[in-house]
């Protein structure tokens, strides 16, 4: 694929490109034409359908995926795309990763090193559990590895959800190896499911806003409904014979308490040295990687104001 | 039912009691023996079982109903009573209520009123939600009847749980006549549901504790989780055909946010003014409850000291 | 009286309206004329005085009432008044509510209620006051009538004030059927009398804004001093012969405390059962009415937005 | 005087102490007495009434001051005063100041300093209010003499009111000199006024406990009412002719607002200068009074344990 | 001096001013030129640099003070100076309190009145710390004489820190002769040292803002270490020998716990009277002149609305 | 050593115990003897000196060092030691850790991996730093070992300050590897320097208290104040040359700021990425041990009750 960073006056375009936005106009003379906004993950380019209603054109909307065919062109010192042909392109032939802010490391690889954790978890319980929703359930999976973990702040980009919680497993895994008295079945199982929900709680790009469920419920209450209807089954699908309602409980509790207070949104506090290990696997991920995201973000080495979530001025260290 | 407050030195007794405790012990002269205490609802008496193993007593334990037939005598100025037998009865021989704190009001009185509210409500999904819970489910009425609405505090004692339930209920129908904006069905079926889970978070009584998926989920995701599961079925039971989405969440989100801040245990502030209007019915009476109680446990018409519930040194009105 | 938003072009106008901006202008030809708007309950219209200082038109400033006589015309495509008389009206001779924001319910019709609440409280003493304010004191009555209940935020409109008196004190009644420990004449007299001294706090349409004493002492303790000067007269007025210690305690412990809370400018604590029930009735119908207002303001049924007052993203119910 | 601290064993008594506690008991023989306890200021020392009912001894009780003539004699090695007559003394026999907490300042003396800036307040309305007060209402004067500025913490003994507000007033007095935009006049008053209620709030010595009044309304609150009941006059009183609207405001919210903060009950924050010096006056000479008694009661030179008004663990300084 | 209040049109000027902006500009005919604006402590004026790369102007830049010399002219109805020569001046040549914000106080008067309180300390091992700093460290008298006490809110400006350390000092001797426990000596020293770091934490004037250690340590803990080097000495200066632990650790608790609370950036709560002192003293004056700087910055007698400071809306008394 | 939990009636013992506890008494006899408990790591027992005036025992005291001759005998079903000799002995001749709350790990082995990462340190003014410290400073190096972390909940044994250090820095090593925005020399610095200065907050064991300047000051300025003498020297000990002014700030920032919170003690909150995460692994360190430390301490599986450190009644998993 041709990005639109790379394009230049001259070229000649035949690629797809996600709509951003496109508002109708018309020239001095009357005619009507459309103004529309193409974007990929590398920016955004000006284009212009002077025949809106031809054949040549399918009817496309706001965050289709279209393939454009035109010419690259100047006007006023800024790149403009003519467009002569556009087709409104359908799932599957194209990979919206391309089109949107994307996570830095590399999704399917990412998604190999979970499905290792998975793996490695004994109990049979919490793995069959696990395989019913990393390895069998194919829309979730599929959910999973395009959604962000936040509407903004941190990891908000295609891919966020899985970065964030394969972070979290690794430091989790990490304190199970310095503080004996973690079960590291329990605490991976938690680890990679404490946000499953968040692929409910936010639509998926490009629009990641709150869904009606997520204001309503959040994406903690609704990881414990997911946990309880793959134990207990539903009208759907059958749940897990067997599941220990001990270990439900301890599972169940871990993802309502991971967000450590009350305050925050977590109805109880940690009440297991494992839900305790999670909040702070959690929080220090989200912490360091929204620290991260602001040092990527600002140039110069100076003071870089007063940031909300830190409640401080910050800065980059100036060591070398 | 003689009552244990009504014993006299000498009276003969022949009657169920609970046993609130029960220690072994030895004479001086090395013969094995029973210290018991009884109780019913009017108080305890302490008894002694001078022939542990014999045929006569039924093997028991603590908060075991027995009928015991005995003699009450007197000991350093206080009553006793002189076990001959004892046997264990079985549930159905005795009416708990006789032997524990119980609601003034009476049991089957508060649910005929509160399965009117049930019928009073027409949308068709609400209402077979209500009937599947408070008209079917022979075990959850059972236990609704017989919990308290807390461990103490408040509505602590049998038919707690009912009596609260319907007095929200009723504050919640009074709001609707007063504020048209709020949509009765959905919060006279919120008003109902909102403790359902109380029946899971605290034992029955006698014990009256919390539970282990009490301590670790509490009754607010619990409920949560018993509407989800009624709506969509589980493996042994199926859900309702064709609940709307929005509703549902509606209705959860009553539930979810009746505490009303995210510090008392909602993870989700109130979003619909139902969910607003129920927040404050539950802590009005709630609140009104308590203070009945306090002011029904003092004697005296002076301050009765500090309450931490009101954060206040409180007394009732002194007028007549 | 005709209302502005029925004007058409072409319109005669000879009608009452509330001058709400007034400015001095000069044509293109240094001719002075004022740009006037006027007002009334059902919108603003532009107008123009060509002969400002004329024998025709009086003078007149911002918030008077003034009988306008002239012509509505069409310029740019808005209406517009061009003045012929302008004569300044005296109190009587128009109903400030058809001008300003004004309560849905009928403010006589609501007095009405609230007498029949008066009446209603047996105590000798605390008739005697509820009479004093309520059914004596013309000017307190009529400011009653006038004032909003809030600057902002919640029954902020004409009659206002008296609305959530009323919706405060039904809703006391109700408690008191209810919780038997609750002494009717407190509760009742406490309700009726809790924000008496919005009247001063505030001053009346169409200012509507913190006096300074509003801004010094504010209505809690304003509303003290008020029953202070019934109980025990002033200078200029005998006070009730006879009242009860206790109870000019107890019921100015109602109004003091009844915002629940320090932090919201309540010096003490609800410490008698009546001021807790007060407080609740308080702040349920302040809350529900400020939900009303949001659901009445907005258009559409999706979220609305973060509400400070609920700390939450808001919405309407969807059922039908 | 022969205080109680200086009696030895054999020594007559014949001197008025206070009953700290009187109880009804019997001997062995049947023989009715009673044991009671004397204190003064040094301290407390048993006495046994042998004859209770004799025309020897007066009726008295508890807070009673009684003229004891008796012999001091040593049982199981402590002293005992044997009664032989006991006469309940009228006010005016004996010096309260003798028999309970006390300021370490001379009481008339430190009220010549505070009449000595009564006078010195030039404003005539202010200087009207604080002579009608101070200077005129012996009952006031002399309960403003005796009573204590606190039930505990700090002032806590017979004058600690008059020498907390001697103390405010001088620190205000100081600020005046210090910031010019100080209204001297506006300040001093309100510094002399800003606890004149404690009288009322708490009950005098031996009490020194929260009167109903105290609990349900506050010093605070109370305080602004007798300035309301002083310019406006009651059915006993007239009130003081022509005082200016704004000067009442101002010095009532000075009063008000002198806590400083909500939380700790004053219901609106300082919003004039002269507010905001009276709230750090009263605030500093708390705490430093405070600090001055733990030193004063403890003993050694170490760290003096957590101490609740400072959250902190507490020390002298080791500087000689 | 002429200051820039005092420029009329026509005038000839000769004088020494800080240059608050420079930009470069060009002239229709594209020849370059500087727009300047000039500043002393009256106020600015804009001028114009016609020939800015001429011989007869200096290079300079932003906050150099810079001898202009030029004509007053008037442009578009507004005063502007036509450079015709500037010359960069050295320290020495001006006094910076003629350009910048600056304490109604005489500086010089303030330290002569500061070193009086130094020398009034006895004990020898701070007297001769307070004499270290105040006394011979020529560069630290430099910058404390220069400072101001905080970049915003209040003292900031010229002297500043001067003001503000005077006024504290001054008001703990008035505590010292009331509240006799206060160790004179530790609590005068405490005060005058207790922002001596503000010379660190803020650049000086013009700039005025955060230095680098003033954002990662802070004054507090920077006064705590300047005291540290000055008792032990480093690298570069001997410190006072025998200098007392116990009293060493006083001072610096004193200077640490200043601000009174943790969440105010003080790492420990007083623990000792004079910390105690220390506090209120502070605080007080920080209070009192931040509402007299609000008093001097508005103009009329209302209500001068919401100050986040005194959490209110605020006013000055209406008292002549 | 004979460890004390090993002794048997009737066993000769001759080895060195601390004392805990002394007291002198008489028998009926008039014959003065001491009481005496004897402690080592496994626990406790009573011992009788019943010639503490003989040539045979040494004077001693309360955590001195003692070699004990004696017997074990039995009195009242308990073991107790008749001492026939008594010899105080000097350091050295004992392992303080014999006697005394350990680390479950080897002191030296943990000093010898917290050296491997001073080595791994390569900007050499922090190595050099790290080197004076921990490798030079005898004196601090033997504290370093000896100290707790904390007076109690957790790491509050010998070598637990050695203990979580390690863990600490471990755990910043493994965000090294994860998040490379950290600079290793500077976290890893930071971690090994956080808190070195509670080998002067709190006295060696036994005693482990606060001393003076750990109640004045802290550990946190105090540990800024030793890296501050370390770089700048002092009277006794020469600094670092050349040590980059930022770099110092920097490391000072990290120790000042790694409680996160300014009401937990640290005056000012992470301003930079390496800050943040030495907050992050201090709590996450110190939560997961004091919980380790809860499930070490209790017996069975049930809930534990409710635990202030987790603001959570808390219970171990039940996963085998």
């Amino acid at each position: 694929m041709r990005y639109i960073k790379e394009l230049k006056e001259g070229d000649r375009v035949s690629d797809i490109y996600m709509i951003k936005q496109k508002n109708a106009a018309t020239t001095k003379n009357g005619k009507p034409y459309d103004n529309i906004i193409l974007q990929d993950r590398t920016g955004t380019i000006d284009a212009k359908n002077w025949e809106p209603n031809s054949a040549a054109t399918d009817e496309f909307d706001v965050h289709d995926y279209v393939e454009i065919v035109g010419e690259v062109t100047s006007f006023n010192g800024a790149l403009q795309v003519n467009i002569k042909r556009a087709r409104r392109c359908s799932e599957g032939e194209y990979d919206a990763s391309d089109y949107l802010p994307v996570s830095p490391y590399d999704i399917e690889g990412m998604y190999e090193e979970l499905i290792k954790f998975v793996d490695s978890v004994k109990d049979q319980y919490l793995n069959r559990l696990l395989c019913m929703l990393f390895k069998e359930d194919v829309e979730f999976i599929k959910k999973f590895k395009m959604s962000s973990a936040a509407k903004s702040v941190h990891h908000s980009f295609v891919g966020g959800l899985l970065q964030h919680t394969l972070a979290v497993t690794r430091m989790c895994d990490f304190y199970c190896e310095r503080y004996e008295k973690l079960n590291r079945d329990l605490l991976v199982t938690a680890a990679l499911c404490h946000d499953i929900a968040k692929t409910n709680e936010l639509s998926l790009y490009p629009d990641n806003d709150y869904t009606d469920s997520g204001n309503f419920l959040g994406h903690i209450v609704m990881g414990v409904e997911m946990v309880d209807r793959a134990i207990h089954g539903t009208n759907e699908r059958p749940g897990i014979e067997g599941f220990p309602a001990v270990l439900e409980n301890e599972l169940k509790h871990c993802i309502l308490s991971h967000h450590g207070e009350l305050e925050f949104g977590s109805p109880k506090k940690p009440a297991i040295m494992e839900a305790v290990a999670l909040n702070f696997a959690d929080n220090t991920d989200a912490k360091l990687q929204t620290f991260t995201e602001i040092l990527e973000s600002e140039d110069g080495t100076g003071w870089l104001g007063y940031k909300k979530n830190f409640e401080s001025n910050v800065i980059a260290t100036r060591m070398s």
